[in-house]
């Protein structure tokens, strides 16, 4: 097998993932590469946790702050949550071990739009970048770097960090060459220009990242998959909502409000976001397109049935079977699938302008539209923002997704008052459950909380809504804006810590 | 003097105001110019609300839906709150009488952020318009229209509108030509470009509005001043605010993270701002730019003493006196200030390119950082989210301000929990208020809530604010992430509801 080291000043620096995690100091700010379990380093994490936890035996402290593009796996935050070594983590993460550390209040976690994390570092938001740890698939010769399954920050992360160790990653196929497109022309206020992408798959930027080979002090190379979640089949709520959605795509290409090859997709992670591509991939539509962040299993499904022409994402996030299946077959996917800069791929300029559909889960809905993203019961995170801020609000429309029920029941996801706010009333156009689908476009917040009760609600908790939001109205008479009664509004969450139920 | 309607197809169509409102119905949508009293019809609203009251008193319905660019004055959003001739109302306002009659629910609002609004009508998403009553400062032999002291979305609803009302308002003078820049290059996704814009006061567009003649159904003349509210000193705790917030702007200069010309400058509308171009006045700052929503008296005199260079917006909003002094003096402003429609004053794309420093107004902030800017107490609506989201996402950094008490101690201005969210944690960056500023930049949630209650909250309240936190710290030991007290977190505003104080 070929090397995929062929840079000869880069293939002497190979060394062990010890020798590399060695090149990190207590304190550090680390950057690594890595978004939704693809392309992150797969060793040199682990070999950091390492020497965390021997200075801890030895009763030293040694933490570091941890940037990546978002989540990554148990082999990065995992290994590192697990023994204390991050002290500060952004942007997003999903990881189990440092969810219980930063809902511990052990790790700092600055929740960032994922647009945002990028230009934020730079402009030294952030502090002073120490050490980038980026995956790749090869280096050329000339020292140019073939990105893996995701591109995320690393562009960013390579060109801020004083240190840079390269992870080389044969898993990735050599065949990567040509599906990335780094965008190179970001500059910091006032030197910003136009982005000029016109339609989802048009490059404006390099099909490699660049690193000054001065600043790389090791290169590891490695053989370990990504992730790959197992991909779940659509249970019959998601496929309500899918179909509640589609429906109404159907709905506003008749009112002549969609083109009938719809606009750009963009599609949160998970069941819900499957079982949308899934209802699309047997419907009538065709000639699609998407501007997203991650491609999952169902959209390969529509690339492959011709239905999607082309993707726009920053990263892929298959399952294991999937991904082998990629891996293999990936020459047939080339010229339909762009991995972009994070920064690109959940631009607000590129967003507005190409006038994407957004798809988001949520975890719940008030009933004057408001939407939690991101925290159980107002104090406790579960992953984060994420992009669909940057998509919600830049989309030419946007849904929000989520079953009307969970914990069995005892929590509804339409409640009174949001327990944390993500996407204000300004923000969120529709709301979709297995129940139905809220149109909230141009409409006030009562008339946007009646429809949200009667066509989203369970019907365990509608009226228990409807005795609220009737009672807010009675007791706010210069208040009907948007009628609250403060004293009960949040009682719903703290009845559910109370008793293990919202109910009464 | 020079007639200042100059085409003869339109003066055959001069006619009174109250035979122009004579071509509006009930149920009609009507979208009229205007933005922060400025630039909006000033006759054309009384004889609909004549037309309104003689209806209803024969015990027929009028009402009609009002869309505008912001907010107007008596003779338009008040005279027809009064009679209750509005149904829906978007997207912004400021009115006595109109928040009356939205907040006893009379009339559906829709808060809108300001550059949405343009776009989102012309999607289809609010329904089709009826009719545009926009207010120009002359019109041309050809039957271009000169704009007068705003644009906000007038090139919008001349476009959209099936039937045109003109007022003609030689109030303005007629030199206001050359001061307007309509961009004409939007499309409607997939087809839409670029904006070229690279730097505040760059023209892109035509100094005129267009308008379909044969939709123009009547042309009226006026001469009625804007709404030109007085203009107030500075206070000592808006000097405050100020002097905190630049010096904030010199240490980011020291820190290389600004350069010394700082960005462009968006202020929102009132006294700090105010306050805020007058310690820029009295500072050695020069060279500064502004590409903002409203030019106030504070820009003005910034403009008069040499340290602004230029300034883009879509309005004056000014003083009497100040307004007379303009309008005398137009020629020496020509060249520096730009008015825009609000859909690119207000552009995220243009916002972000720029790299605005936005400082605007608050009503409460939580310790968190979630910032209410338009409610009190949850229900009534103030006035609206206006621009604040567009600038606040967008910039480069964003500042919201406010007094850190209000009803002469009764609220504290930073609470547990926000009653209402219209910035969520993940866009706020810099609190200010007269007690100092908080830098919120690369902090978690709790990071964050330390540093708002030791730098902005008021000593009265610290104590309570500290024992909420350490107490939700304590009673939340798998979340620490955002540590609240759900029972008590809005106990403040219920307590403000009852006694009249947050204090206990």
């Amino acid at each position: 097998m070929m090397s995929r080291i062929t840079c000869s000043e880069l293939s002497q620096k190979i060394t062990t993932a010890a020798a590399a995690a060695a090149e990190i100091k207590d304190g550090d700010r680390v950057a690594m590469s890595g978004f939704t379990g693809s392309g992150y380093p797969k060793v040199v994490p682990g070999a950091i946790a390492d020497r965390a936890r021997c200075a801890h035996d030895r009763g030293e402290d040694f933490a570091v702050e941890l940037w990546t593009g978002a989540s990554t796996a148990p082999e990065l935050d995992g290994v590192l949550a697990e023994v204390g070594a991050v002290s500060k983590r952004l942007p997003f993460q999903s990881d189990p071990a440092m969810r219980r550390s930063i809902n511990a209040g052990d790790t700092e976690y600055v929740d960032t739009h994922l647009s945002h994390s990028a230009q934020q570092a730079w402009f030294g938001f952030y502090g002073k970048l120490d050490v980038a740890v980026v995956e790749v698939a090869a280096i050329l010769p000339n020292g140019l770097l073939v990105p893996g399954s995701s591109v995320g920050n690393s562009k960013t992360w390579l060109d801020l960090a004083d240190r840079v160790i390269l992870e080389v990653n044969s898993w990735h196929p050599r065949a990567y060459e040509g599906f990335h497109d780094v965008y190179y022309g970001t500059r910091r206020p006032p030197e910003r220009l136009p982005i000029q992408l016109l339609e989802p798959m048009q490059r404006i930027g390099d099909p490699y990242l660049r690193v000054d080979r001065k600043k790389v002090v090791a290169v590891v190379e490695t053989t370990a998959p990504d992730r790959n979640l197992p991909f779940k089949p659509a249970d019959e709520d998601s496929k309500a909502i899918a179909s509640h959605l589609v429906d109404f795509l159907r709905y506003e290409i008749d009112a002549g409000r969609l083109p009938k090859e719809l606009l750009p997709l963009q599609s949160g992670v998970g069941n819900v976001a499957n079982a949308v591509m899934a209802n699309l991939a047997d419907s009538e539509f065709a000639g699609l397109t998407a501007y997203t962040e991650v491609i999952q299993d169902g959209m390969l499904d529509l690339i492959d049935n011709g239905k999607l022409k082309s993707v726009s994402a920053t990263a892929l996030s298959l399952s294991a079977e999937r991904a082998a299946d990629f891996n293999e077959n990936i020459e047939a996917y080339k010229g339909r699938i762009l991995l972009r800069t994070q920064e690109m791929s959940n631009h607000p300029e590129a967003i507005r302008r190409l006038g994407v559909i957004a798809v988001n889960g949520m975890v719940e809905a008030d009933i004057y539209g408001n939407v939690n993203s991101t925290h159980v019961m107002g104090s406790s995170i579960i992953n984060g923002i994420g992009g669909s801020g940057d998509f919600a609000r830049n989309a030419y429309l946007n849904f929000f997704v989520t079953n009307s029920l969970a914990k069995g029941g005892a929590i509804s996801s339409i409640v009174p008052f949001a327990s944390h706010v993500d996407h204000t009333e300004h923000d969120t156009q529709i709301l979709v459950t297995e129940q139905g689908l809220a149109d909230l476009r141009g409409l006030s917040p009562l008339a946007r909380a009646q429809r949200i009760i009667d066509n989203c609600a369970h019907p365990d908790y509608r009226e228990l809504l409807q005795d609220y939001l009737d009672r807010a109205i009675v007791a706010n008479p210069a208040g009907r804006h948007t009628p609250h009664l403060l004293s009960e509004a949040l009682s719903w969450h703290a009845r559910y810590q109370e008793t293990g139920s919202m109910r009464d």
